[in-house]
């Protein structure tokens, strides 16, 4: 998917709810476990219940990778019933020296490899341009590299300072001299709103997939002040207060309900900036 | 297996070799390929050429992901197959919050969730202590973490300064306050022997793994000289100049000189330092 088409998603359906598929088989609702591959029963019902609300869907690859190679199929599943219009992001956080990174590339990018077929992958930046750069070898995928995540942990490296600016903001900065903003995002947690201000000034057009709202205690209305352009510029990621709404039956309905509510909020900022 | 049962090895091979297991579906020699699990046929052929040199296996991660679902089962029984007595990297340098780490530990330590049981695991450092620390919470395994890497990127952000020392420093001096050398080890690249001095005044006690010895141009003699300690203290990886010694029949017995080659020498270094 391009940048316009993602901006034209995001004008369709006055939403830039990214929903995170970050399935977990000990917190799915009972009812589902007699099914033969529980995790992609599950995933389909949500697709189901927010595919008109949501412009994007991220399978958190941890999830199924802990499942071995039957969560690999669930995942492949999953990925293959998402809506052509929802633009998806493999969250593997990935990253190795060039050969090995084109490894990963192929794994996620090229259908003929694993048979995955996203359109884009997290990558963390810590070994620099050359685990980066196979990812955007890939004609139209996308790399959205680890700038400011939601994590305490967060301040140890990304926040340390450089001299003239810290960590991540070298990582933007860089990271933008290797490929334009239809090829790079960046991941930048909710909690960390206060930032998104600079954030912003160094990525004027790119992305911004923002984790950390709901659960983890980001502000949906303080990153769409400071993270909304007219393009969208943003994907709020909401998993655990989507998929875990409710843990019974009626998962699927109040998992919409809570997408609804993300939704409608989101048009609201969105047609404030227009 | 422990800092001291891995020392023993070291002592008793006289060998601080890791093989990297990078296998590569494209290089194996052709008459595998009829094989029923021709990557599992190669491995098993070439641990058991090699496993009397070698005291730590290093299956590169982005290989069997890059072969779906039937690369983890490669993965699967080549761990399986590996002696008892060789210490295991899943190199997957992996590193998500706090939750999802654990799930990633889970994946790779706990033979109950998707059947592996590694040692040890790659973790890039980037989003800080509660990235890591979930791998640590398996009592008896390791993380080894990303701190000077052999890759023309590491320029990027591990050479950065933060004043007083880089940010590879910072990441090795950060993370000694998370747990014992027993518990974390760090990856140097063979082509940073330069750094070796520093980073063993930051990390005496701490086991390096090295990769980047052949194929990427790094010395052992070099690495030997500022890493090796009384106790062993360092794991040098050879991947490609040992699995693709030859693209023959005869691959196995070519590895297997390869490695003798390196254990040689390894052998007249620890001599050394006695």
């Amino acid at each position: 998917m391009t940048y316009q088409e993602l901006s034209e998603q995001i004008a369709q359906k006055q939403s830039y709810l990214c929903v995170g598929l970050d399935t977990d088989l000990k917190k799915l609702p009972h009812h589902l476990l007699t099914e033969p591959d529980p995790v992609f029963a599950f995933n389909r019902a949500i697709i189901d219940a927010t595919a008109d609300l949501a412009v994007a869907y991220k399978p958190n690859i941890a999830f199924y990778e802990a499942q071995g190679p039957r969560g690999w199929e669930s995942l492949q599943k999953t990925l293959d019933y998402i809506p052509a219009n929802c633009f998806t992001i493999a969250d593997a956080k990935r990253g190795d020296i060039g050969n090995t990174s084109g490894l990963y590339a192929r794994a996620f990018f090229d259908p003929a490899a694993a048979g995955l077929h996203f359109d884009s992958i997290t990558v963390a930046p810590y070994m620099g341009h050359d685990s980066v750069t196979p990812f955007l070898d890939y004609e139209g995928k996308w790399v959205i590299l680890l700038a400011l995540t939601s994590n305490p942990g967060s301040a140890d490296f990304q926040r340390q300072s450089l001299g003239e600016q810290e960590l991540f903001e070298a990582v933007i900065e860089t990271a933008n001299s290797w490929a334009g903003p239809d090829r790079i995002m960046f991941v930048v947690g909710a909690t960390q709103a206060a930032e998104l201000g600079r954030i912003r000034q160094l990525a004027p057009k790119n992305f911004l997939l923002v984790p950390g709202v709901g659960a983890q205690g980001g502000s949906l209305e303080d990153v769409s002040r400071y993270g909304l352009t007219t393009d969208g510029g943003l994907l709020v990621n909401a998993s655990r207060s989507i998929l875990y709404a409710s843990g019974g039956t009626d998962f699927a309905r109040r998992a919409r309900a809570e997408a609804v509510s993300l939704q409608q909020e989101m048009a609201r900022h969105l047609q404030a900036i227009r």
